[in-house]
């Protein structure tokens, strides 16, 4: 079965960007020294499905950033919303979490790096994922996206590490309960 | 100067009670025999300032939890809200945060606990916060009483201190920086 897996920082007070997508806050306080398993993460991973903020944010830097495909799940965009030059590596589509993830696992794809807030909450519904790496960022930011949303039920988490960086940033990851 | 302080736990999710108030999901995964540092940390304090919901919660309880003094901050009780076996243990005040901190100060007080949500979070835009336990339990709860709200302006903290704990719990300290 193909499985979904979430790697992303958050503010202490929850949130993953500013409301205007700012991440400033975020990106100041990440030391480029530390290694906090970003790259060994993706090395597992077979492709990412990101929501339509995301994928107009990561638009926004000054290259492309993913080195493995990317879907992005979004109603309203389409193929031709994709600058030309990603075309390669950026599909879009608008099937369910669960229906993505069944055409997907049918294309051979085992791990997914599921991204972005709204996605991540509407996979963690679906319980569509299995474990979440969250690296909580030293600052209190008020207001923005948030990571988590509204649930069905609780969902129970089982710690599987945490570890502290000299930046401040603290990583803790959980495997989600079935 | 009198100082505030903080130790609390929340969901990962950032909340620290159901939308009733109900905290069950939070003591159901209290292993009694693990030594969270709550017994440590209320040694050093000198009283304690709540909110008018974390006082209602606390009364629910069979017997009063609290060791040191306890200063309900309310604008809607008085001192005849508070049960008569607890009016050598509980004041009412309807100070604002900084007037509060102030006549305690002239009190003699030096360190106080500064508990619930709502409280918390108006202690924090108003600066009077100087350190944050905080314990993370392994849940998802979806909606409920925040332990964080909206600022003025970013509040960054430092790191002193994490531990994880084998019933899931991450406990991580910040001192606010001024």
């Amino acid at each position: 079965m193909v499985t979904g897996h979430v790697f992303i920082a958050t503010s202490l007070d929850g949130f993953i960007a500013k409301p205007d997508g700012d991440i400033e806050w975020l990106i100041s306080r990440d030391d480029p020294n530390e290694d906090h398993g970003y790259n060994d993460f993706i090395k597992t991973i077979d492709g990412i499905i990101m929501g339509r903020r995301t994928f107009e944010k990561a638009l926004t830097f000054d290259s492309w950033f993913y080195t493995v495909p990317v879907i992005v799940l979004s109603k309203t965009l389409s193929e031709s919303d994709v600058p030309e030059h990603l075309r390669n590596k950026v599909q879009v589509s608008n099937l369910s979490p669960r229906n993505l993830m069944s055409q997907l696992e049918k294309g051979g794809w085992k791990r997914v790096y599921i991204d972005g807030g709204q996605t991540i909450q509407s996979f963690l519904r679906e319980n569509l994922i299995t474990d979440l790496v969250i690296t909580t960022v030293p600052v209190l930011i008020g207001e923005g996206l948030r990571l988590f949303g509204s649930l069905t039920d609780d969902i129970s988490l089982i710690l599987t590490k945490t570890r502290a960086f000299p930046s401040g940033l603290v990583q803790s990851e959980y495997k989600v309960c079935k």
